[in-house]
């Protein structure tokens, strides 16, 4: 794996990730694949809409098909007809959010299946061991991530554990295969713990560094201090991925902390459930005032689905209940996002960053209500 | 509306059916868009596939977003971005399958939503109004459709009632606006009953004429038995579109006797029930034996769904329940039948479409099991 930052502004930075299977450009999104597929999308309009890379969820592969089975078939890439870059997660987060009678301890994690009850086990080397199978570029180091608040005990044993586990990772990891390896920092709402995970992090030395254990229900400053605590400490040439972020508005501040990578569920989950993402903040179409509006979510947009389609058709599709809703406005989202991203990765080039992000800012707090033109 | 007969072959005809919107290739196949959309599809996805026309209920429309809605924003064609031709249908079937405390009389049937309820009333004259509204290509009288078997003496008086009101249509309908209307033949499995209808609505003048109340249960020898005792009287010169219809060898037999239109819900329906459509037959996604087969649906296919993904995979998506799974199911099947249509009318043009159907037939035949490679 490579990483040349191409410009800087501020901490904000753009640049390009080479992987085996493509480049990444910074800051990137990547679209939430858990189960080997971005809902309601085909692969190749995932890629067209701008994603040069998607997660998949280690926990839901090793469950469903498996991940034997994925690499009998030829690895995720093949098997999920996405022959660009993937990350995986290493399952630890899905274990804590939604499977049956986990138990941690010092070695890793045992639970039971939320399909079918069946008993796995996940330890960092397992966890590598999987995300190999599955043949994904980008691998992530098993860690245990806690909801927020925490007590502040319970937090310096996560940050503890997951830092031993880092190690272990670290030492398991095969990079034969041009994967990278990704640590993770943790150490919940406390900064010095934050601090202590990335420089130890660091010490240890990984290709890329996520900042995890954050959106687990803190308030959007507390994530800001977090990262603003977590990314000095790591070294500058490698990429930063904030897990699990965000919404627009979060994305815009992460940036200009310095973060490189995201991914989120939100475009998607948000588009199965009748909201739109725009330039002038959310537009959700179950909402009646929709049924009688010609206009289209945005006439300026390049997407279809954002220019070719009435409001009023939307909102009929949403209250059909009809796939079309979910595919168009997912579509949206996607094209939303990644579009703002590109704007992002332009305005940090011409190094105008602040004015960007006050003018993304400004379109939010306008609303849908106003008229559309500039 | 005008219909070109370029080729015939025995009673099977190929041509062009002209209309403002766009040219309709016969023997054509016209997905059903239920409520204002092809499920799982999007419109310029189901164009793409080879379809010149899309079939959209008037039941399911009038009810939801309702029909004034529909011409308010501008008809059906640019509420559902569908620039293409529009086939609607009566509203007549739907209200007998679907809606609740329906009671037909002489002037028309009063039923309550399945929606909501709410109590409506069709005529044969506002049937045609509510078509005219959502601003449709070819629309279709109000008939009475009856399930098989029916008593012989409900038969001959749905039939008696679908041709009064067929006269009505006549009277009532506006070729103003370009649009073409259809009679329907009805007279259930009594085949004298159907040469009446047919004569009687020859008598009449359409620009078309349906074969209706067929596919309703009846075994296929009845209702190829029914088409050829309705197909004579009709003029030769007018499209003949079997309403519902049905499976690829419902749709091989009925071009043989005559047949140049289809609509049926089949493709997209088993699509999102996990079955493919293929040269071998069907393929039932959901058994465990494709959890491991790396094959795709076919390989010799031009269709992406068909072509690029691994039974595998498609077996995966549908165990976990992912949209994407309906979306390249549907996709397959829709190219599949338009694929047979095309291939359909090629035969007829060369003059072998005996040939042609011994040889689709055979491949049905021969089964999935097989080796794929002709």
């Amino acid at each position: 794996m490579s990483f040349h930052i191409t410009a800087t502004d501020g901490a904000a930075r753009t640049g390009d990730i080479g992987l085996a299977r493509g480049v990444v450009r910074t800051p990137a999104f990547m679209p939430v694949g858990t189960a080997g597929a971005v809902k309601a999308m085909r692969p190749d309009e995932v890629h067209a809409l701008g994603a040069d890379i998607v997660l998949a969820n280690t926990y839901h592969l090793m469950l469903r098909p498996g991940a034997e089975r994925v690499a009998a078939l030829g690895g995720l890439h093949t098997f999920a007809n996405w022959p660009w870059p993937i990350l995986t997660d290493s399952g630890g987060y899905q274990v804590m959010s939604l499977a049956k009678l986990r138990r941690i301890d010092a070695d890793g994690v045992t639970f039971q299946s939320h399909i079918d009850g069946s008993t796995h086990r996940l330890t960092p080397e397992r966890a590598l061991e999987i995300q190999a199978l599955l043949g994904s570029d980008i691998r992530m180091q098993l860690d245990e991530c806690l909801a927020l608040p925490a007590p502040a005990d319970e937090v310096e044993r996560a940050m503890r554990l997951s830092l031993a586990w880092a190690e272990r990772s670290r030492r398991a990891f095969d990079a034969g295969a041009g994967a990278a390896l990704f640590g993770i920092v943790q150490g919940g709402d406390n900064a010095p713990l934050r601090v202590q995970s990335s420089t130890a992090l660091s010490q240890i030395g990984f290709d890329g560094y996520a900042v995890g254990g954050l959106a687990v229900g803190e308030p959007q400053a507390t994530m800001l201090a977090m990262i603003e605590a977590s990314v000095p400490p790591l070294p500058a040439a490698a990429p930063r991925y904030l897990m699990g972020v965000g919404t627009p508005d979060d994305i815009v501040a992460a940036v200009a902390r310095g973060i490189d990578m995201f991914d989120c569920v939100l475009p998607t989950r948000a588009g199965r459930h009748g909201v739109a993402y725009t330039r002038f903040g959310t537009i959700n179409l179950k909402n009646a005032r929709h049924a009688d509006d010609p206009r289209p979510l945005d006439e300026t947009s390049d997407c279809p689905a954002t220019r070719d389609y009435a409001r009023a058709y939307l909102h009929h599709l949403v209250k059909a209940g009809e796939m079309l809703a979910a595919m168009l406005l997912t579509e949206n989202n996607l094209a939303y996002y990644h579009g703002l991203m590109a704007g992002i990765r332009a305005a940090i080039a011409a190094r105008r960053y602040e004015d960007f992000a006050a003018s993304v800012r400004e379109g939010w707090a306008r609303g849908d209500e106003a008229p559309q033109s500039v």
